[in-house]
């Protein structure tokens, strides 16, 4: 009998892949929901799981905006508009009718990059964004931002050879991505007393650590609004950026999915990277990355999104193209979805109101969980927690006892991880340890959703847990 | 000012992809296709992608199922209840119903692995099928095969070392993605004398020659029915090819995508490879893909699709879990569509005489088409074409004259190339030309869909071609 496949038979590539939001701490939180459906005693009544920026998940239930189902509806099943014609407003009819005529049926594969009209639509939509014009043939559209991320790394990396500069704490997809192509992580820390702001010469100094060791910097991520920071850049910042990838020639890969959730747009704004690119009339390649899963529709499960190149060479989107081909089309769902995402109804129209009402609910929401669980959390001894003007999280960083630092270390765990672990055994809380975005050495944090249902039960959890634990492993 | 991104600055292995189904002819056929939206006069009235297997395409307009449909439109917008709930089948309002207690908003992340009760429904419908149990665990929800296949050589692949045994022809998804992560192609001859038959021996003598050149067969492709060929094979052949994986400790890929596309049941029947794994007894490792795409469903834009893990370890199956996880989930309307496919309404539910009225004038129309265009093709001078029993293809063998050959050289280009770029120029048919799956050398082949409209103009268009072509360059 011939030896089976073993995980050491596998790609070594792929085995160096870490992805914590949906780790070790994701995988309990699944066994416990199975636990209490099965009707055991916990100390909790349900799982929360802040691990993840799912906005409409169960239990969360951040309610759909009803001008994009409305228009979903439609096209999945046209013959409904007999039905609906003298129920629903006159906008979503027009909408669904005018990607009905341009798309046909919803079961068909589209053209590779997305649907023409649909890409037509983002470049007008940035173009009134940021002043500059855009050409809808810049624009994939891809199966969410994570997709688009996945393809440039992919295209960029000489396996071994190339080096992509990642901000530290940073979103796992990046150094998941860059383990899986073999590419180089070049770690560059913000700076978490200033707000998690991005420092100039931290991101100079990776630069020249890697050349010293023979590595090409070749792209530098940037994620604005901050994930899991939930930090915003300045403009002055955005630009110094820009000139610091001239200087570099580096590819400047803009994540940019949580554009749209803004706590305090007055003092923290949002500028776009293709914005302050064509302001310094600067010639460097950038690929901005946009979401339909996060601002205040919160869509992750139709899969939708988009990225625009700018500066980029005909040629090198031929093959992306090409890449993109091999993969047929991203979901029709998640690109209507986009359509629905940056034209949405305008004031005068009479989807309107309804939209109005539903996202500005959710908006508020978001800004006072998110104001109100970073000033509590601050209260807590050993606790510190910069109050994110954007995205959906908050990062905290927890001192821990050295009695607790040291049982994780009997049991082969991160600290935080103990910590986390044991959050979600005792509340049902479910976050990522810090050690899987990346921190400073002997920095613990943790990143959590501001998403939380009944935030001042959800808050005082967090807070009661934390002081049993500092009780637990004898204080700091 | 730094030098710009070039394409010689990117990953040699994506320069190295190539993927003919939306390669230059594709391009080509859209170029045409805005011409004639731009009121150009061409030889023909309108563009027909038979390219590629896409039964929704605009001007195909395979209609989509009602029933799946009504489901998904329940899905998209639950308060529709009110509106159609004395109106539509009370199967159609169960069936969304149940799916909606299960997972809640269809904008949320699902399990990375697809929704809970849908694995579960796949492992019944697969239990069913073959009357070998199956295990919902083993079940991976994707957003689409090609995702699966993907996945699947990411992680089997050692770059530039592992060996993975293809057919030839081959549908060039495979060939892409061997390029992409570096892995070897092995390729196997197909015997279009039997019908595109897989034969033991050309298998034998592939792994061999890989041996004797260092490189190690890791995993063994079969597309059953055929992809571009449309063959089915029988049991015995599958026995001896699983026989095979067990002697050459292979894992086994089988794209079984195609396996309710069946013209001549009774004498051609599909047999799963997990059925004949299980009737061994043997304990080889199979991974087996199907699809919403394809079918009588051809819901292709909704990507979804599975994939069935046999014999494969727990901690093996961790990997492959963890990778998903990445990527986040697959899209929840290709989700709710691989419920529809393999929980079809049954015999005595209210929707089930549409669903079969429906689908038999489907299944109907391809096999009709199938065998009139094989035998019309059959009788042009210098052509021959196996006679499908199964999928959406014919792939007919195309002598051409010397002349020919010799033009297409003088371009650069694949004879069959230059064929199939006249005839689309002359017709406004998009084939793909044999050269894009892999042949023989000195023989040229092209591939269509069986999906045209109106088959007599078509066959009749195809026809007038081919003997216009041979008069052009000599006759044969």
């Amino acid at each position: 009998m011939p030896s089976s496949l073993t995980v050491a038979d596998l790609n070594p590539a792929v085995l160096n892949v870490q992805y914590a939001v949906r780790g070790e701490l994701a995988i309990k939180a699944e066994d416990l929901r199975n636990q209490l459906e099965l009707g055991q005693q916990l100390p909790f009544k349900r799982v929360i799981n802040s691990n993840i920026g799912n906005p409409q998940q169960k239990g969360l239930d951040q309610p759909p905006i009803t001008f994009w189902r409305q228009v979903a509806a439609l096209m999945e099943y046209p013959p409904l508009l007999e039905l609906v014609k003298d129920k629903w407003p006159s906008d979503v009819l027009a909408r669904a009718k005018e990607l009905q005529e341009e798309i046909g049926s919803v079961g068909a594969y589209t053209h590779s990059k997305g649907i023409p009209l649909i890409r037509k639509h983002v470049a007008k939509f940035i173009a009134e964004r940021d002043g500059y014009p855009s050409d809808p043939e810049d624009i994939f559209l891809t199966g969410g931002a994570s997709a688009g991320v996945s393809l440039l790394l992919n295209v960029l990396i000489h396996p071994h050879e190339t080096g992509i500069l990642i901000p530290i704490p940073q979103y796992p997809l990046y150094t998941a991505t860059l383990a899986q192509f073999n590419g180089v992580p070049l770690p560059y820390h913000l700076s978490e007393p200033d707000g998690w702001s991005t420092s100039i010469s931290e991101i100079e100094s990776a630069v020249t650590k890697a050349q010293k060791e023979g590595i090409k910097p070749r792209a530098l991520v940037i994620i604005n609004p901050g994930n899991p920071t939930g930090s915003l850049l300045d403009l002055p910042t955005m630009e110094a950026i820009v000139t610091l990838c001239e200087k570099h020639n580096l590819v400047l890969l803009a994540d940019e999915v949580y554009q749209f959730n803004l706590h305090q747009p007055n003092t923290h704004p949002f500028h776009s990277f293709k914005k302050a690119v064509r302001k310094l009339n600067s010639p460097i390649q950038l690929i901005s990355f946009h979401s339909i899963s996060k601002g205040v529709a919160g869509e992750c499960g139709r899969r939708g999104g988009y990225f625009e190149c700018t500066n980029i060479s005909e040629d090198v989107r031929a093959i992306l193209y090409k890449m993109v081909s091999v993969g047929l089309c991203p979901p029709v769902s998640g690109q209507i979805g986009v359509d629905c995402m940056i034209r949405p109804p305008k004031e005068g129209e009479p989807s309107y109101p309804q939209y109005k009402q539903e996202t500005d609910v959710t908006h508020a929401a978001l800004a006072h969980r998110t104001k109100l669980m970073a000033a509590r959390l601050n209260g807590l001894p050993g606790v510190s927690c910069v109050d994110s003007p954007g995205a959906l999280y908050l990062h905290p960083k927890i001192e821990l006892p050295v009695a607790a630092v040291k049982a994780a270390e009997q049991l082969g765990k991160q600290p935080d991880t103990l910590y986390a672990l044991e959050l979600l055994e005792e509340t049902g809380i479910c976050v990522v340890p810090g050690s899987g975005f990346g921190q400073k050495d002997g920095e613990y944090h943790y990143r959590l959703t501001c998403l939380c249902p009944g935030v001042e039960d959800y808050v005082g959890a967090l807070e009661s847990f934390h002081r049993k634990f500092l009780e637990k492993y004898g204080g700091l």
